[in-house]
């Protein structure tokens, strides 16, 4: 069922009933680190490279999820899910062993709330009983395959952000218990405002996030007080002082009051040397499949929009000259305990 | 709606109302070249370098489809698109400028199944009203990518295959008028059986292939007799036969008198110097979004069922020793003029 132009409404409200989030070592040591279900403390999570790390943090990600839920991978019609690797590695290898139908998606840094997009579209429609969204990223296969080498000491800049370690999963269902549920959902539309800086991530996402935030409080007829949390994925400092100054701007909206951003959540941004925050797919994943949706459990929050952010683009992209297209997908979650609207 | 363990049935059977191809020069002087939409006789498309040519094919191939069904990229409420190349830049380069709510899909080379199953599950539950799927792959950007630049002048393996230049899309719709209409679909599991050549895609993905055709007719409760055709997409002279082999031992089926592959069917063999066949995305894609859904649509063909796949492969991952991930996925399309079983 649509609403207006953008939204997506999910009539039958399939609820996330089971969500883990398994993160590195300097995560745990952030402000959130008391939420998550799994602090890795070595960085290999005991395995020979950053790649096979990465798939097992997301692999270990569904394996808590499992357990949490009281299901087996057979009981699961399907995961989305995918990473930032090349060809989406982390999620092809990660999810290897598991006997779960795998729909492969690539939204960049938006894939942990992409993934859930579908699992609930295909959960709202009866495609699906049960179906999982997952994601993951690290910090130094990030880094090896969109900047340098970590032995090379490279200088970042101000205005980069630093990858999260981690892997953030979720199970929807149609199992309509006292969960918290996905109300709605907005696909977003690739925004490229001509932004060539790969290391100011957050200034290519900006204008994304602005454009689907905006359609979809005007297609769902709301404004930024109808939310407890407008949570946007990783735009970090320099991406959300942009969100605030586009969205007054340009749409005459003010979401200060409301917002947040997994990237600024994440790390302590004084004492942590992450410069302008925290990024990845696991960013905005671990946040939501931690404190999010705890707190939406336990009815602290009753009804938050979550807004991640993507930036389209391949080092040979970067290479080429190319600007960096951008995308924003958001979702509705509720308490499950409220009507919304 | 569910059939079986793992076949999800569209019961508001969504329709494909519009299909496109583009292809290569080489692709276009093969059997099947009549029915493209467009050739393009240049590889690079007019563009700097590949991959902005493989953008601009998936970029024409939507124009065409659009152009064909007489709508407009506002008209349409999502696009599932992907390819093979890094951080899927074909799709996200190529959708720019269409003003279509885009989820990124990695399927590998079962892309064109995966985006046309995503696209009919939203909108058989009414999530769309008309969705695209789309993918796209060009030769000398996978080979540049994933095995040596073009200059170099590597010898290819007996084994190896030719990856199509060329981009497919498909329009699925919740117009239930006089079009091929998507039934069924069972999205695939990851299947690895240790294959470690990445210059032998064939005998990688044949397994996935042979289990995702099993589990089909199985939760369907049909034969290979009850199709017109079943056709996979790029297993090549080498996974055909390794697929035969398979389903004859492992699970008393023969497929041989209903079956053929895309990459068998895209080139002349005897004369194209292909070795064992044609690959990529859009090796599928492109047959598909032709021949087979001209010929659903004529009715010459009324129930066909085409099982895609993928090899789930990095670079970095066949550098790092791991074996080759694999993955089918199946849609089932009739002609809507015959009810289904």
């Amino acid at each position: 069922m649509r609403q207006g132009k953008n939204v997506i409404v999910f009539e039958n409200k399939p609820s996330v009933i089971a969500w883990a989030s398994v993160v590195g070592k300097k995560e745990g040591e952030g402000p959130l680190g008391s939420g998550f279900d799994m602090i890795i403390d070595d960085a290999t999570a005991g395995k020979d490279t950053w790649e096979q790390a990465e798939s097992d943090l997301q692999k270990t990600s569904i394996a808590i999820l499992l357990d949490k839920a009281g299901v087996s991978d057979t009981q699961i019609d399907a995961v989305y899910a995918g990473d930032l690797l090349n060809q989406c590695s982390g999620a092809g290898f990660g999810l290897r062993g598991y006997e779960i139908p795998f729909s492969g998606v690539y939204g960049a840094c938006s894939t942990s709330v992409l993934s859930m997009i579908n699992a609930a579209i295909g959960v709202n429609s009866g495609a699906f009983n049960k179906a999982v969204s997952s994601t993951s990223s690290h910090f130094c296969s990030a880094e090896k395959q969109f900047r340098y080498p970590l032995e090379y000491g490279g200088q970042r800049t101000p205005t980069s952000q630093w990858t999260v370690t981690g892997a953030g999963s979720a199970l929807v269902s149609n199992n309509t218990g006292n969960y918290p549920r996905i109300e709605k959902a907005i696909l977003g539309k690739i925004v490229d405002k001509g932004v060539t800086d790969a290391n100011n991530m957050g200034a290519a996402m900006a204008p994304a996030a602005a454009q689907t935030i905006y359609e979809f409080l005007t297609d769902t007829n709301t404004t930024p007080e109808n939310y407890d949390l407008i949570l946007t994925g990783d735009l970090g400092m320099v991406g959300t002082s942009l969100l605030y100054e586009l969205l007054e701007n340009e749409y005459g909206i003010d979401i200060k009051s409301v917002h947040n951003d997994s990237g600024l959540m994440m790390y302590d941004l004084e004492e942590q040397d992450v410069h302008a925050g925290g990024s990845g797919c696991a960013c905005c994943g671990t946040v939501l499949c931690s404190k999010i949706l705890n707190e939406l459990n336990s009815g602290k929050l009753n009804k938050v929009l979550v807004v991640a952010t993507g930036a389209l683009l391949s080092t040979v992209s970067s290479f080429q000259g190319e600007s960096i297209p951008s995308i924003a997908h958001g979702v509705l979650l509720t308490s499950g305990r409220a009507d919304d609207e």
